[in-house]
């Protein structure tokens, strides 16, 4: 990696994919390091031109023309167009520029990373900002959406750690709390608390859409309803990529939950007061531990 | 109804149960009505104690003693308790008295009212406060729970709709947008887009408390589980009275949601990236215009 980057001042950073995630910290990065030049690149034309001058110093829908003289590139696509875009800023960011990715799953990730720069190669570590909201694209974007939020990065093996060392440096310095795991214990992980929820938030939303009341539940509901659905708002498309991409573990989660569904349900029917009450009372103890 | 309700200055309220709700009609009557006396009747001596004196007057478990002069009577207890509350409300209350109650069900309130105070009686009108938060007792309470929320009436007859027009006043002085509405509407509107998610928050809850990452969630987990998870903190003895008295208008919309969770597991499963991307759409534009 650069001496630059060694010393703590990374003065040209790429963004590549600036929605919510990339144009989020295209600002974070300015407030943290204010003389720090930031390119972004983007295929979208509206998001380009959203972008400049506030977010980006540049942008542009030319990789290699994007990625010229970065240290440091953030690769904030959809999950999806992942292996690819890894596969081109392996090949077009200069020797010694660190790259690191902001996917909401983290084994493909780092198979493909494998593939695009080498096992272990010091020049990529996969990370996983735990921040985020149901708005997309860099007009929901925020220079405080990664304060005090966990940043999990996963190395590869000894050589990455360095790398995620000093990466993790300026993440800290961007507001975030930097932790270390494992991709398979991280999408794991995630699929119980992030991607299912998101799954069944979706399909709370769907059911009440397609049914009587679609109408009669925006004019009545409560914040109830509004928290409990909120995050079924979310992009359809990233939400797709994600469920697909970590799959087995998501399906995992949804047997778990099913089978609690299912006694809470068969409970009801029964009018089995204190058979509900205890399935009800297990959630709410875990619950109340949150916050 | 007593002259003095019919112009508008309650002097005498009773509130009947005091927890979360109960109290938090107590706080916003004095603030909309400072010279009023409150008395408050609750069976737990610890709620007693944090009732009197900055939310209530008086505070006894003797509901005689409560009821004594009483011009206008808040019923706030639990569902379940609903019916024989009633029963000893229209028994004890001044003949004069307008009691209405506080249920988030209202079709089997309208039973246990009729067989209380006769049908289409004056002295009666059901009601529901749409708001609360997951916390519950007097500690939780606070005087802007109805602040532009809506408070729906469910008047039996042409001689409680009279009632209901002059409730209706105070509980706008209150802050509150009174609606009327018939109790089946509500009953089966309120099983989709709270009762059923209620259950569903809990379930998810449970499943997460009850699988590998419990704690892994509760130090991970950002924005997304917390809202998504918040109203599995209610109380489970509340909720296990709610959806049994409210069982199958429940129960119906449990199908409604398992036929899109069946939809999206089997899109999933099959990798179908289309299909699965309908269903989460279908969803997410249904929650994008309700706030």
């Amino acid at each position: 990696m650069a001496e630059t980057m060694k010393s703590g001042a990374v003065e040209r950073i790429t963004i590549v994919g600036a929605g919510l995630i990339g144009a989020s910290i295209a600002l974070a990065l300015r407030r943290a390091q204010p003389g720090c030049r930031i390119a972004a690149v983007d295929p979208d034309p509206a998001v380009r031109a959203a972008l400049v001058p506030g977010i980006a110093d540049a942008a542009t829908d030319d990789l290699a023309v994007g990625l010229r003289d970065a240290q440091l590139v953030f690769v904030a696509c959809p999950v999806g167009d992942m292996p690819a875009v890894l596969e081109a800023v392996a090949r077009l960011a200069p020797g010694d520029c660190l790259v690191t990715d902001c996917a909401s799953t983290k084994a493909s990730v780092a198979i493909a990373a494998a593939d695009a720069f080498g096992i272990d190669s010091p020049r990529f570590v996969a990370g996983h900002p735990i921040a985020g909201s149901e708005g997309s694209g860099p007009g929901a974007a925020r220079a405080d959406l990664f304060e005090g939020r966990i940043w999990l990065l996963c190395p590869a093996g000894p050589a990455q750690e360095k790398s995620a060392a000093r990466l993790g440096e300026l993440l800290e310095r961007m507001g975030a709390r930097v932790e270390s795991i494992h991709p398979a214990a991280h999408d794991a992980m995630f699929a119980e608390f992030s991607h299912w929820p998101h799954a069944v938030a979706f399909a709370l939303c769907a059911a009440i859409a397609d049914g009587a009341f679609a109408d009669a539940a925006r004019h009545f509901s409560g914040a109830g309803l509004r928290d409990t659905t909120r995050i079924g708002a979310s992009s359809p498309q990233l939400w797709t990529e994600i469920l697909l991409d970590n799959r087995e573990p998501v399906l995992a989660s949804a047997r778990r939950f099913r089978e609690k569904l299912d006694a809470l349900e068969a409970a009801l029917r029964a009018s089995d007061a204190d058979g509900l009450e205890a399935l009800l009372a297990a959630g709410s103890r875990w619950r109340r531990a949150v916050d």
